[in-house]
């Protein structure tokens, strides 16, 4: 039995985190604002920076900052700098501490055939061997970013047309990735292989009058964001390139079946987002329900660990006839980094993201409700406070299996070691997060609620790699240790 | 009939808005530290500027910044200079455009009995005559707060102890406050004769380990925070005073009959406060409850406008039946600009705080439940907004009686003629918004809901200004025009 | 025998250092820009920080920065937020570690008979002692500077009109000043009884094309840089008040025989500025040719230590006909500090600001001539730094006469403890210093250069405290020992 | 005849610029300090932004900034995170508006052997050319310095170690230059073929004790700072290579006849420098002695726009006889901007670095001597300024021959056009300058002054192509139109 690793950071939230959202548009008016107000729509899959490339027909222009969306496209001038009808759009979220600017997507690079812009959500696996190579033949890398790999795979690719070039590249690569590139006379966006990550297309109306505008997005919030009308996800393994010409599918990949990450359901993906045309929220739902039916408790209250796991809570009172209550209240009011504690306020447990709602939970057998436990921190605190407020029992219901495998995936996870699923039992869980009883909702529950008729164990229906360890994409470098002479470069801001 | 004023500004929020949160600490290790998670936990009531003054028994020190409270103490360099087991902290909201630094509170003066920090919460009445009667005796004004007059009130004073000469300051002012002062051997907390500002007092271990150890806040909130006992409201026209001969209790007013802000219960208070010994959280979900039984409706679900309208809405679905769902999703990454909106973004009716969650609503009868409508915008963009997400039929509950009048008490709310309620009847203002019904909570039922037999025309238990224009302090400033000579101070930075 | 106070500041340049430069102007276009050009010029008496408020007949308007003139006034946005044809302004240098945004001046204070705003360069005798009175009378301070003393005095002047309180404060001072003030409708100078410091008064072209234009500036270079023609001196004791009627002169003190401070001749003025009608570079170079006469030594050459000893080391090359020649260069890109210097570079001996000129030194007997020695700190490392790069022997001569006492009268002065010429004598200081030989222009050598018979001890024509102890203005504050209590404020930033 | 441009920023100041500096150190205590101390004496050669390269035998470190070494090197924390006994440093002039930290030097690239960093001084006349052979290659090009051209030369070269590399990338490219680069075992130093910019090299005590420490650098005054002895200056065309073994020599390139800049003479070196052996400073008199020869004047003061040109102007006036007077006041306080002027402004001829030190020139003929006329701009103002301050005539004398021609080797000189001596005869000049005369040292002139028997013009002594349009080394880019399309990048910040 292995002791949850309780983080002195305050505001730390135990989550796995995504690692961007992407955008592109084509034939918009105003690109660079719609591209801003659809990068907000997705600043929950990154936070850390956010860049925009826009082409005005003859050139691109480019801005890039770290913090959150509102904070680097408030300033008019900034927009005025950014003129055009096409534009792509990144959210990073940097799993490095300091986040450098230069690493800030979309990256950018001269070709001979012109310029060419990139964004990039996801993960190569790959990508430190590749470097190695492209490193031997001469190539210079000037970011520490997987996405540099792609960019450099097309400058040296033989063929002629950036589609060739481009299908070249990402014939070498394996991993993770929706992508969206932007040319002088082209938009395009890619979903790899298995479609792990997700992209979807809209339409909107386009800025000639004559034809339509398009939009490409990690996820249709966006979307409705800029009024845009969903027309379908990006297929696994699908390269669409909109041009004047109008808009062209590719499919240079032998199509293999799909492993959407299953993960994007239960926390990553906003709730009013529909992903493969189902509600994320209503999807929420059902997996509580599920919950419900396989771990009931009796109890006064279910209460929510706001705000991710409202949906579920909701669906597990519906399910179980006990009542929802807002026994967790939500700081909305929080930053990065908060005082240095002193032994004296670490003793406080103090929760900087969330309060007791005393009144309410003082005397109850409260069923609280979250969706998922990565090392049980924030868990173990949550559970504590709720008990100090007065509860005379807190069970722990969690809306996912065990996490007990690191992603490799375009997703932020803790090493497979402090991943307090992986070194525990349900039980010893329980025990050690302090709560009464502890269940997650099993495997075959969760397909049961995203409509499949269970998991298929030899090929199931979505990358579930974090909870089974089944891996569907080969980890390259995973295989070999990380060699130390390229990542001198890391220290160079 | 009168439009809404549809502002520009994005993230505008259509609120009344709290004019301060203050807290102090006596005899409590790491004061300023506690001091600091009493002011994050008080954050709802004041973001734009937040000060911490502290006492080490020998010497005052001082920390003052723009910006949330973990922004500013989050620097252990700040937090070392804040040494000393008492505290006042105070955060301030600013209804001007700019805040000024020299603005923020505490206010720091040193007497000829010593040193005097003061932090306030709410509005003198009369401080702009008291100010001009000051400045003809040759005071010096350095700050455009109401806080000021106090200060020099004090300096003035013929009386020789600090207490005396605050109480000799409170006599001549009039208006709403709760205010906590630290000199260099006490720590003082006030409230208005009328209670018309919320303070309460809660215990903590003392520093000194003999001694209990004191804290004053505006909520309880900020007791939950800092592991604090609650104790007491502070009563109306309570001077309460702490030192080392402990904790005393002065009345010097005459008692009248309190008049708690009702809005308080409403909206401003976090739903995990104590008020009167009530919980804010369960008395919103009575309200919602009256709401529902005054202005039922045939409907297939009930949509709270999150986040303020989540404990009313809950209560209206208890009440009618009729299922609670999240049918719009708060963004929560919003800041206090965003791009300046072009016509054609304008045109989007873009809601940056909010998003409608499609698959929930298509189809639809939604009854939406909000807090209160000030100038209507806000109001008018979330039901075309729910509207253009499919919604068949949108009612609209408020949870509060309208607001046909302003306040003087320390809210930041627009003047008269912006309110929408103070224009429009409730069918025009249905109209105006665009909902196909649209109903307030009485004032009968609001009392109800608060658990008072009803509302007594002749002595009301509450200040219910905004709603009545029953005003129960003068409006002394208010009744002649705002002088533009000393206004010119505010010129300087 | 005492040693040098070696500091470990690289940049430290061992001067005594003037704390202020004014100017007002008065009926001028564009006042804001006339305003920043001449502090521009006045950069060299202060560079800490820099205010200006500007009067437009009916508002005031203001604007303060922290560093130099340039860097706050290079903004259109700033320039057009000081509109009106008249202004004040003022560079400050601050003597404490931290300079505080609510020290800067302008002071701004609004009074029943409407705004001030003053600008103060010198220093009260009796700040202190006026301070505690006023406090104790409840005037709250919200500065720590002397100038604040002025303020507070003309508002509980009884007398009606500015002023007359104006007057009614200045009898109550001590001390050595010139300020610029103005009000609604007028612009005044002063110039302290003796005056010791100076402000001088030009003619410019008016801004209503009728009338002329005034300015009024510590010194007439900055005359020079705005186009403006030089008038007078103002006396020492006498008020300029100029408005709408024109200007007028009050001499409200009793006559006093003036004393002019001769600091200003030596080091503190523009070498370009007239005082008392005379250049200031001429004198120095007058001072140089004494103390050659004085002092004469077989030499090479005659080195200057640049800048501000090169008139008088010219002064010298002349009437000894030895060849001056710039055997030290400076470094002119300084800034406030540089790397912490390791015990590896402090061996060095480092010199940020000036460099040997080893070609023109090697194998050469030097003289250096400088204008002042304070810590002794400077002249050790230039006169190693100079036998480092090959001279043979190196004489140091000083174009004032030893500095044995601190300044009290404006002047920012190392404690009498820390001037190298309070401790030891001339032979004991050329030891410390490693000179092969030190000599000081005498009292009456400098007298003499200034045109005047000789120093006449009983009623001498400058203040020269600084080397004969003879403070002509009493120093009240100074007589006890400054209080704790009122300095509690200063914390507080 | 032409006008001369005159320009209305007021700190413009008419000079030709210097493009950067280099340092690099070799076993030496503290070699980031080191290596900062000499960059601040290389100050003048570029202020735009600085960067450090250091290694501490297993990893680089680096620090780039804008701005001054002073203000990015003062941070200890700075400092920390440059350990190591090796180091390379950059100052950086750079031409465009906007300096983009990308472009800021050290560069540093990861290769298959290890890491390198270059800090380049000059400019490559084929870069252009190779870099778009380079992208047609598939090289991607991350900065917009002609460095990066050395660094992709060196990544894709077949040879085996670093040095052949770098002599294989040498070999391809043409221009004037000076380089320094650091690797995991070597410090390197490169002087272009000509000698046109240059190098020295210098001995200082060994970090390890038993081997000398070394020293590379642009001009010897960074040696003087940093107490290191000079050793020789790099022969034109030689490779230094410095690694455990020692310091070795290589000379790869065919022997040519030098061709050092004339110009660092003239202004661009620090006077306490040495050059091929010569003191800058005395070399300076002597032009200054030649100029007053071949064209004197009578007249009553020579007076020297300072600083650059003090060393000549007292040449001049030691062989005139006239007497050399400050008759001119350099501003030390100067900026990057000051006010927008408007039209009233700009009508004052403002000087915001110099100020006429009217005392001295009032009614006196004077010979003002200066080092340039670039655009004529600043020559124009400053003759009008000393007219104004009463001087009866107004002589100028220039210590340079007419600059006719641009530069392309490394200095920032405004396109042909602009060069005031290209479109206009001596007397036009003069007519345009309103100066009363003006001459020009003679090429003849200025050979003879830097102890040449005269200049051949067959194979001149130095590179004097500003003067006489003899331009040594071929203008590859400059034959053909840049292209637009790879200045795309530019646009990205």
């Amino acid at each position: 039995m292995t002791q949850p690793d309780i983080s002195p950071i305050a505001f730390d939230d135990d989550k796995f985190h995504e690692e961007c959202g992407v955008i592109g548009v084509w034939n918009v008016t105003d690109a660079a604002a719609i591209t801003a107000l659809g990068l907000h729509a997705l600043q929950h899959r990154g936070q850390e920076a956010t860049g925009i490339v826009t082409h005005d027909g003859v050139r691109f222009h480019a801005h890039k900052g770290l913090g959150l969306v509102g904070d680097n496209y408030s300033d008019a001038k900034v927009m005025a700098g950014l003129p055009g009808t096409r534009a792509i759009g990144h959210n990073r979220y940097a799993t490095t501490g300091a986040t450098l600017l230069r690493n800030v997507q979309p990256l950018f690079a001269d070709f001979e055939f012109g310029g060419l812009a990139v964004g990039h959500n996801g993960n190569l696996t790959n990508a430190h061997t590749l470097k190695q190579a492209l490193v031997r033949r001469g190539c210079l890398f000037q970011s520490t970013t997987d996405s540099e790999v792609f960019v450099h795979l097309i400058a040296i690719s033989l063929y002629a047309t950036v589609l060739d070039r481009l299908i070249d590249a990402l014939k070498q690569v394996t991993g993770a990735y929706s992508l969206v590139a932007l040319t002088n006379d082209m938009l395009i966006g890619v979903r790899d292989p298995l479609g792990v990550r997700p992209l979807i297309l809209g339409r909107i109306n386009g800025a000639d009058g004559a034809n339509p505008g398009w939009v490409l997005a990690s996820e249709s919030c966006a979307l409705d964001m800029v009024g845009a009308e969903f027309v379908r996800d990006i297929e696994p393994g699908e390269i669409v390139a909109i041009d004047r010409a109008g808009i062209r599918s590719l499919k240079p990949f032998a199509p293999q079946k799909p492993r959407f990450c299953v993960f994007e359901y239960i926390y990553f993906a906003r709730p009013d987002s529909m992903m493969e045309g189902s509600s994320v929220y209503a999807a929420r739902k059902r997996i509580g329900r599920e919950l419900a039916r396989e771990s009931p408790i009796e109890a006064d209250l279910i209460v929510p660990v706001p705000d991710s796991g409202v949906p579920a809570a909701m669906g597990f009172a519906e399910q179980s006839g006990v009542p929802f209550e807002l026994g967790i209240i939500r700081n909305h009011y929080v930053g990065r980094t908060f005082i240095e504690p002193t032994d004296q306020i670490r003793h406080l447990g103090v929760r900087l993201k969330h309060s007791a709602n005393r009144a309410i939970l003082e005397g109850k057998r409260v069923v609280l409700v979250d969706d998922s436990i990565v090392r049980g921190t924030t868990s173990q605190k949550i559970v504590e406070m709720v008990r100090g407020a007065g509860a005379h029992e807190v069970h722990l219901r969690i809306s996912s299996p065990p996490t007990t495998h690191s992603c490799f995936y375009g997703i932020d996870t803790p090493e497979r070691g402090k991943l307090l699923a992986a070194r525990n039992s349900v039980a010893e869980m329980a025990k050690l997060i302090g709560a009464d009883s502890l269940a997650f909702v099993s495997m075959e529950g969760l397909y049961r609620a995203l409509g499949r008729p269970g998991r298929d164990p030899k090929s199931p229906a979505y990358c579930d790699a974090c909870f089974s360890g089944d891996y569907p994409i080969p980890l390259t470098d995973h295989a070999e240790p990380r060699e130390t002479q390229l990542s001198l470069l890391a220290e160079l801001a």
